[in-house]
């Protein structure tokens, strides 16, 4: 298999540093270059804020961070782009008119109509949306995104429950990990032994970018879906793992064991093409009462943070109503891992390399 | 005003304590005799582990826990039930034969058709249920009964809700806090850094407490109210404070702003009264996105702990829907706040003394 | 007793909220001028990040915050000053030269040979350098400074076992609280489930102003207590309460019964004088096992915040060494407690007023 | 190289887990057999509570627990005991007199005179204890313990300060972790934004293990090393790895950076033999001034958590004094991981096998 030259926007913040724990271990993608705002210039192991107990990979933390310019990525295949939103407009656009392929996890594009917002298992079709975007906007390159780290999992477990059983009805509440918010972020002052009971613009996106998922392509839109979603979000004091509750209503009665069976044996095209970033099983469901945990549940998956666990399955208020928890892993799953997992992808479909 | 002289079971337990920390700065309840299970024939002061930062009462420090029987309690008006529901069963109803009125905590009780489960700004009437009660069992004294830790500020929010605005569904998720396990219960290596996404029992008890105590009572009967609800229970690293996500459908258009003036002007009949206990305003409504906060709001109120704090009322997934967050303080208005406040409103109506 | 009218430099701070949690239920100071650098012209109540469940007082949420220049002051007998160090040294001179008395927490002047720094049990005598200052620097008013929240509580109870049992040596492993650092100050991802063990320039601060304030004055000048100190400053999980262990060497056997009856029966001139935010007694020693935690005593004293809490008094590796652990809350003992308590001092010794 | 077969007591417990986690990966201690009290007759994966989120082995997870005696054991080649204390005393020794060797966590048989306290790069050795002890004794087998999990990395710290440099007095002041207590351990309530300054029996045992360890082994005995030592052990929020303060005295002055480099370089038996639980650096040496940090350093080495961290090493109260802060995993480098090493340092000198 060909190698891939990545590079990478936005390399010392907290998704940034994923990209970097993650990376050095993937088979065919190489990371390159790493490019950054302040810190350009510096020695990555220098400028960086690490957060990680697996320390800076030796190679990266000796190379030099380079200014966010095309130039800097010259010869790369991709680019990642971990950038905060507001950096992303600028920036990320004059990466994909010098013919780059980004692939990001900024907020910026991902409700543009003609930008693909990407989890593999779900709506791989919507790559075809960068067919369009480069001849809209007459870019060599183009920009691919991935969602909000709450909507991922989400979406994954909405999924067959829309698809197989018509969900009519999504009420949602989250309870969200403190690495969601980047580094600093959140004072520790405001969190411990406490609950935020709000996270700012969240709940919006969160209903949003999981219809434009769950949508249909048809004429090179995207339909959303019209799920009607109610989502209250809140942060807690764990480090990393978005636990969400999830109440449905269907049109029939559903049962649990059904439902439950259908998160299980969910599958996507990147479990068929065997895609290195891709688990095993995406959801992984617990029949235990007290699961999933975010300390227990975070990096399950044959490729670790990668699965997202679902537990607590049960009717609701009736027989067409369903419980249940999910929880993933926000900065692996809701973050990088599925950023790597749509380049993968990318370049199976033949836009990448 | 009378002196009413009080009695407690289970004095040494977390909810105890509480009662042994509200107790003495109480206008005319005395906490008179204190009563043990292995506590029994220890002064206090010894047998407790105690909790709370305000130190035992010196008095009450030296006090000897005596047997839980009837006679440990000769001379009392009224016995303050903290025991767990296993040992609840039997000594309670000892005591009610014995001709006491018992105002209990345990859900033993909670749902016999005869006994009140009583919040008593929200049914007060309920308290005629007693009446039914001694006449059927033949006791001289009495059981009420007042309901779990995370019913009790829902309840209080819901009673608006469904009263003026008809409030047709309720979705609940709640992150609830340590203190409301007891003590040891929680092992800290089971909550650092987590979420436990089950408690044992509880989301049954909360939909059916609630429906019973927003019933009306009928034919000296409680017709429990019909809202259907959909619970979701976790507990969470924070030592005081249930934080309640309510969802709420309704036949009609509803403003969150007539919903939150509902909530901010509701009254029941102990702010009519003025009970001591009573709060001025029961439910506080904050406007700021973040709020409540349980570290910040636990201690709301005229009567700290007392009122139940509201914020983010805002439309569900259309205007029909409505989405707020909730909490209150678990031991206080949830526990011993509210069986004191019951005991004020039965002194009030002639069932004790 | 006559009226003292205080301002405050820094209102919105964390140090600077705890005066006003603080001075509005004080006898005779009244807080009337709040003074800020960004909130300069806002109202204080939508200025602050507020940090306490106690609501910021109606009277002050509704006062203007002013610029921080003398003018702003006229009229005020007092000028406590929560400023962070670097805005503290050209502000609260030009106060002094100004004519006003000015209370500082920050640590700009505290080594200073002409500024008192101020413990009021320990140091009483140490004011009279503000004669010395005043001639010196020819300012109408002068600086009294108060020290390092993590000095305060180890002071007081140094001074006994120096003072009496002649303490040779003091070693010292602090675990201090994030209210410490104030407000964002620690990031949740860097302290949750972690421990720090590093505080910037903290052990320095430690070792230098612990032997000012022990130190004799002679000839107008502070002679340095010649105490040896070894300090390793750590940051915990904890919201206020800075605990410290403290081994201290001794030339004779010390039995510690005799240290814990010295500790206890420490009393200093606040005492006598009965200033009012003196606790009766400074420090209490208890003599469980597992005591001083910061959760159960950072509130301790008649004065809450205000008494240090000693417990778990032993012999070291020997007779002639002592260990024990104190804790002292410090945003009330370790800052704004002792400032007002210094102005209460120098009321009654007629430096202010 | 030989297969070991390896039994284990007391498997369900927290530290019998480590074992569970780390044993299935060796080259080739194989674990056999697990043993329970109430545990006995039912499957692993039933009978435990697990802690860890790497699930149990699913072979492991299938095993029968059986009854702890000796019969149970039958054909393999040591038997690791995680038992807690009380029950050890018994069911050790009838496992070392049917012949088996036993490497125990347990804190029963540590101090005895003829029984091997190990830290194998430490003082390897003290292994011949189990000589005298076999003669002593009529046992066919023998007992080796490993020490109490805050001692480990102390001991390998000062290893090369006593040997090197001559230290004088040991002031330690430690931090320890909640998996320090086994499960349930410390109530949530009792230790969530707290910390408490006592843990029993444990300072106790530091000084005296401490300088077992670092004895000498003269006429079949341990000479224990007299270094005097100063001990308070606090219980921090902190899920794994035991945090330590460390001021040692020496009778010349001592350059930091000697100390540092003397740290660095240690290297014991195990690093020799290239044991295969053996971190190739058991001392990592970090220069940042901001750790160890428990959360980041915990599970440091080539074998993960084996290495014990050191950080902020530089004076103390003059040259003759040095400080830093040490960390090591306390149920990995504590306990599961230093018996594992023991077991194959035993079977390279013959006692296994």
């Amino acid at each position: 298999m060909r190698q891939i030259k990545a590079a990478l926007l936005g390399a010392t913040g907290a998704v940034g540093q994923r990209y970097i724990n993650m990376l050095p271990k993937h088979p065919y993608i190489s990371l390159d270059v790493l490019m950054g705002g302040e810190s350009a210039g510096k020695q990555y192991g220098e400028a960086v804020h690490w957060l990680f107990s697996d320390p800076v990979p030796d190679e990266l933390a000796k190379a030099r961070v380079k200014v966010a310019r095309p130039e800097s990525a010259a010869g790369c295949d991709v680019v990642f782009s971990a950038l905060p939103s507001e950096a992303a407009r600028d920036i990320e656009e004059k990466f994909a008119q010098a013919g780059f392929m980004v692939v990001s996890e900024a907020s910026t594009h991902r409700m543009d109509p003609d930008v693909p917002l990407m989890i593999p298992e779900v709506n791989a079709p919507h790559l075809k949306l960068l067919e369009r975007q480069g001849m809209k906007r007459k870019w060599e390159g183009g920009i691919a995104t991935t969602p909000n780290c709450t909507v991922t999992g989400l979406a994954m477990v909405l999924k067959p429950l829309v698809e197989r059983f018509g969900a009519q009805k999504a009420i949602v509440t989250t309870m969200q990990a403190l690495s969601g918010a980047g580094y600093p972020g959140v004072p520790s002052l405001a969190i411990t032994e406490n609950i935020i009971p709000y996270i700012k613009n969240e709940e919006e996106k969160v209903a949003k970018e999981a219809k434009k998922i769950l949508g249909a392509l048809r004429d090179e839109t995207i339909r959303p879906h019209d799920i009607p979603m109610g989502v209250s979000c809140n942060r807690v004091s764990v480090i990393d793992g978005h636990t969400e509750t999830l109440y449905a209503e269907f049109d029939e009665e559903i049962d649990p064991r059904d439902a439950a069976k259908a998160l299980a044996d969910f599958r996507g095209p990147p479990q068929k093409l065997k895609l290195p970033t891709a688990p095993e099983q995406p959801i992984i469901v617990r029949t235990e009462n007290d699961r999933p945990q975010p300390r227990l549940d975070r990096l399950a998956g044959t490729v670790p943070g990668m699965a997202v666990t679902v537990g607590r399955v049960r009717n609701g208020i009736d027989g067409k109503a369903l419980q249940l928890t999910l929880l993933s892993h926000n900065t692996i799953r809701g973050a990088a891992g599925t950023a790597i997992l749509t380049a993968e992808l990318m370049e199976r479909e033949g836009y990448i390399g």
